[in-house]
């Protein structure tokens, strides 16, 4: 391990959350709130703790894979570690342990909250609280890497280490360029939802607060009721198709503004997620009109797709309690919040991508042991795929099921031997790992996470950094192998 | 296909059912039971059906691996349907797919019930129900592949594909031998554990009901309260025991007979599968005690050992109800659940030996990842692991987990919005799918399947199959391909 540069690398991001911080700072004072200190004592630590580190710049520049992994890790754990002081000092969450797990379900853009009451926050920091996810949305070292002026060719391994999918690659030759640009689509889509939201008479304070929430694909609200609370269905459809939009592979939209229309909609993941989308919500609209849960069919209709897009982006905004419906509904939405959005997107699960390619190996394993003999080519998005991906993603998903399981584990020690405690544990796991928020039961879109101790929250909130950073980050934490000096 | 020779042996299979029954039938005159008509009746038709396609052997002798799948799963249905019979026209079970699933719950060795009151079953039946474990755990083709006189080499793709285990071979050079070795040791041990059980006291007829139930790994019993109703510790260590040695892989049997005992334990396969199973009972003995959920301490460890064994082996006998533990105690059972026994064993769920390739290609991936350009070698059972094989297990695991998520998809539509249909269809398909039989909640040691429709127990039994003959052959069945004449 690099020592060095990864140190200068946690002073820069010391510093651009100081920076970050500096809005709910400049809020606090204008709304008169009473975090004002809390925001202030929280830049200036970060400003002490990373000047130091930056200014002088390494001189061994060797960066592997390894390094790249550990520093993006580390970059997030500094993050949600000096990110909670805000909710902590002020004393708004006064449980340490808490104020970390709303900062990391932030940061990783989850939503689920331990606060009973989301309306008693003062405004500065619900602020920050969806700001945190509109900045891990996209990335914070994709940012640091669009802003910094030079960058190094091996800066590659902290782009591809925070990047989701199972392929990551540059748009175009610059990394730098590549990261300006997908920071200046995903700014543009955000600008575009506030004024939608504004156009729906939702005030400008919280039309922010949702366009982070669904840009970063996070679900934080700034309402109890969530999205259910304007009771709008403008609104709701607004969010639905930006919910939907955040889901996508940016380098569709790039594909898209460079003129490049007919590529784009031909990304066979696209299309299967569009399906997914389609489907779900169908089958749940059906199921809901029979038993009449809603009075018009309209709002069927609305609430189903609102549901679908709200979960398979990994969002997790509501406009109803979906732990009130079907059985065979809520287990859809559950299945779905494994399936999660597409690669490149700011949504999380375990990818679209990764789930087209897990049913063509299991269908190439069926062919191969019909005809043993003969070779079976499996495409994906018009090329064959490569045996190291194939590998790799069954290997992602055989390690994504191995924590999930263990942490289900872990969290239920508290629980008693009511069959509640199996629900709480599989869909509390699963609504942190893939970064959704509500789970079902008690910890659904109308509850919160209230019901776990500490420990339990440390868990998920390691499972949240598991989800967002796909795995490798966090396990190679662990690894003594990557803390040998080189 | 080759029609001709599946045909052949379907009627084969038929003789030899008809010959079985013959067991219970003069069993069903023995105890003038109401059943000496339902059984004549089954073995007259079976007789009549299955003689008219052995008289001429088939002269085409082309037989792929694909035909051998199919068969093999034709073969189970076929058992299924005329195995049923007894319990539909007895009237014993009025409902045609609830004798046909209490059959195929038998036949695959699951052991789950739709019987409510089991005592009330006449003997004759009980004993064919619990036959059928028996018949089922070493499987009807080994069988067959045991007593025929001569044998064809390309009959392996019958011992193939109802062997369970990533890989499956033979122990001699001939096939035939390697069946009857196989037999051999089965009926010893089932002979050994009827000795043990008649010691402690436990009448001859329920002596071969529980040593049925062990060998085949099933779990059926004819008293309500399972194993716990004769209250011995004496009996409960015999079966813990005995349901353990039929867990691990018979080959090691055949290594100890001819001596080469070193070897045996020298399995890496038999280490881990004892590793967890002491390792569960152990965290599971603690919480209980901790819980002071027994009164002395001898008692937990006897329950806990117990359930552990009769969960990993997947037979399913149950002296205490486990749905009252702990969550965490039940948690473990799950997941214990989904391990199941070593390859090569007359037990079910994904196996030991997968579990320690999907373990090791996680390692392998993790490895690979932070230095790419080395090559990792994975070793199993002292030998490098065979990217092949490490493929097949990786896909194992994925069509698993997809047909056991659609199962619960599938079997949910009755269930109301109450949580607990959450436990019903993850632990309901668990326990079939794994061919364990109690799930959790009202479906536990103590509950039955009743509260499944006809539609959800063909779903249920489907998915017996498909964990008792390891995917494939059952998927296969729907293959258009395979069914082409050649």
């Amino acid at each position: 391990m690099n020592y060095r540069i990864t140190s200068y690398i946690l002073g820069q991001i010391a510093l651009l959350e100081a920076a970050l911080l500096s809005i709910p700072f400049v809020l606090s004072i204008a709304y008169s709130d009473d975090t004002v200190l809390a925001f202030g004592i929280t830049i200036l630590i970060l400003a002490a703790l990373g000047t130091p580190f930056v200014i002088k710049k390494p001189k061994k520049r060797e960066f592997r894979a390894r390094e790249g992994f550990v520093t993006v890790a580390l970059s997030w754990i500094m993050l949600s570690l000096f990110g909670s002081l805000p909710f902590f000092i002020s004393g708004h969450i006064p449980n340490f342990f808490d104020s970390l797990f709303e900062t990391i379900s932030g940061f990783t853009t989850t939503g689920a909250s331990i606060l009973t009451n989301v309306e008693a926050l003062p405004k500065s920091l619900l602020f920050w609280r969806s700001f945190t996810h509109w900045i891990g949305g996209m990335g914070v070292l994709v940012f640091v890497i669009a802003i910094i002026p030079k960058t190094d060719a091996k800066i590659i391994h902290l782009f591809r280490a925070e990047s989701p999918g199972p392929q990551v690659g540059k748009l175009v030759s610059k990394l730098k360029f590549t990261a300006r640009i997908l920071y200046g689509i995903y700014i543009a889509m955000t600008a575009l939802e506030i004024i939608f939201l504004l156009i729906g008479r939702m005030s400008l304070f919280d039309s922010f607060i949702h366009a982070f929430g669904t840009a970063g694909t996070g679900g934080f609200s700034n309402k109890n009721l969530s999205v259910g609370s304007y009771n709008s269905p403008y609104i709701d459809i607004v969010v639905t198709v930006f919910m939907l939009l955040f889901s996508i592979n940016f380098n569709l939209y790039y594909l898209i503004l460079i003129g490049n229309f007919k590529q784009a909609v031909k990304s066979e993941e696209l299309r299967v997620f569009l399906g997914i989308v389609f489907v779900s919500a169908t089958a749940i609209t059906i199921m809901l009109a029979l038993n009449s849960v809603y009075a018009t069919f309209g709002e069927t209709l609305r609430h189903s797709f609102f549901q679908v897009a709200s979960i398979v982006s990994t969002t997790g905004f509501s406009t109803t309690d979906f732990t009130t419906w079907p059985m065979l509904c809520q287990l859809i939405l559950f299945v779905l919040m494994f399936v999660g959005a597409c690669a490149g997107s700011t949504g999380g699960g375990l990818k679209v991508s990764r789930i087209i390619i897990l049913f063509k190996a299991g269908f190439r394993e069926i062919k191969h042991s019909i005809s043993p003999r003969t070779i079976v080519n499996v495409k994906f998005e018009g090329k064959p795929l490569d045996s190291a991906i194939y590998n790799a993603v069954l290997s992602y998903f055989t390690i994504f099921m191995i924590i999930y399981v263990l942490s289900v584990l872990l969290i239920s020690l508290p629980f008693g031997n009511n069959t509640s405690g199996f629900v709480y544990g599989f869909t509390g796991v699963a609504a942190c790992i893939n970064n959704i928020g509500p789970g079902f039961g008690e910890i659904g879109p109308m509850g919160n996470f209230t019901m776990f101790n500490n420990f339990s929250t440390m868990v998920l909130a390691f499972d949240m950094l598991v989800g967002r950073l796909e795995i490798l980050p966090m396990l190679l934490l662990f690894n003594p192998k990557v803390w040998r000096k080189i």
